[in-house]
């Protein structure tokens, strides 16, 4: 995975910058940079950062987006409304994928609040990056963008579900213990008539819990033993 | 697409209601649902909404998760920490694409921001739902949690970048007449060496524009036919 840097240029709104910032950290990210800010972080940022505060701190300010794109392999531009005579256009999927594959540290360029990203700034980019939405709706808040981004750029590492609790699983022997067990039940009980679908309706029913566990069909089977006992 | 709906369970943040409101809106989505709300909507949220303002507005109260789930046929929980005894659980892109196969209401429920879901809440829920995040850092903002639910709800429809401006496509043809005139003009102005792989090159650097368009090919022809008369 590439160094990624997060650009947002001209960010004006209280808490942005962040929120953003927060957002970065729980992706795993931590290379800020300002572009032009009209303002210096303010207190409200400080508190929208949460465990983020170091990635806030740590943000670098540059005069111009060029400025802060120098070092980089390749510069993707979110915007909402691609123009006419735009780059390639990726959704940001595709974008985040794209992105891993370089070496060479690689930025995501966010424009301001209220204006987005001027045309200079879109040129200095090499492809511009979309977030589906809603298409009368497609404006999403500063901080909410970058952290679809980083989601997403995380995702683009093969992020994975952290393991379970390690559970036996139960075998196909298990599972036709339970089914001959369910069986055995059906007919001590006289619930199982002549031409019965049940035999086939617990195993449907169980196929639908690929993962079932050793220890679930042993408490199935204590309990259809202690109901047999009885 | 089933009618998504998102729950969120005892929000106490101010704004966060709102931001959530305006996150759905930006990913087409409407029903919100809030479980004992530890206030009513405060301004922020009103502000926080943008143009979210009609969902919040259109929220139902709850006093029960149970309660606001009472008609969906699937919930799906948030969670940064999947416990040991929990159902099975996914990552968020795996749960929208199952939420997608629905016919009924499906929803997605957030606990609060501080003490998350409850036990009691989680066992309400079929699904667990993983953000893979920093697992340092897992913590997302309620309303950035729920806008990578709800961008990832609008992936599973299938969304896809708005077209662009039909441009006519290069054709093999178009290719090969840039070519040929660029040969043209390497040996016109003596910049062709003998055994040059210039030939090779500049096909290599055309066969990486892949959505090469007529008119692109017709300016650099242009250009060349133009240096060619001098």
């Amino acid at each position: 995975m590439p160094a990624i840097r997060i650009v947002l240029c001209r960010p004006s709104h209280p808490g942005n910058i962040g929120a953003a910032a927060r957002a970065m950290k729980t992706m795993g990210l931590a290379d800020l940079r300002l572009v032009a800010p009209t303002r210096a972080p303010l207190p409200k940022d400080e508190w929208m950062a949460t465990h983020g505060a170091d990635v806030l701190a740590a943000a670098r300010t540059h005069a111009t987006l060029v400025e802060a794109l120098a070092d980089c392999a390749a510069a993707f531009a979110l915007t909402a409304r691609p123009r006419e005579w735009s780059p390639q256009v990726l959704d940001v999927r595709a974008a985040a994928q794209n992105a891993a594959a370089f070496a060479e540290p690689v930025a995501f360029v966010f424009g301001s609040e209220d204006a987005g990203l001027t045309n200079e700034e879109l040129f200095a980019c090499q492809t511009l990056v979309h977030i589906p939405a809603d298409p009368a709706n497609s404006s999403l808040n500063l901080a909410q963008a970058v952290q679809v981004v980083c989601y997403e750029l995380r995702m683009a590492q093969g992020a994975v579900v952290p393991a379970m609790r390690a559970e036996k699983a139960a075998t196909v022997a298990d599972r036709e213990g339970l089914y001959a067990h369910l069986e055995e039940a059906a007919r001590a009980s006289g619930f199982m008539a002549p031409g019965s679908k049940l035999r086939e309706r617990w195993r449907r029913l169980f196929s639908r819990v690929p993962d079932l566990e050793r220890e679930e069909v042993n408490i199935l089977r204590g309990l259809l033993k202690s109901l047999l006992k009885k």
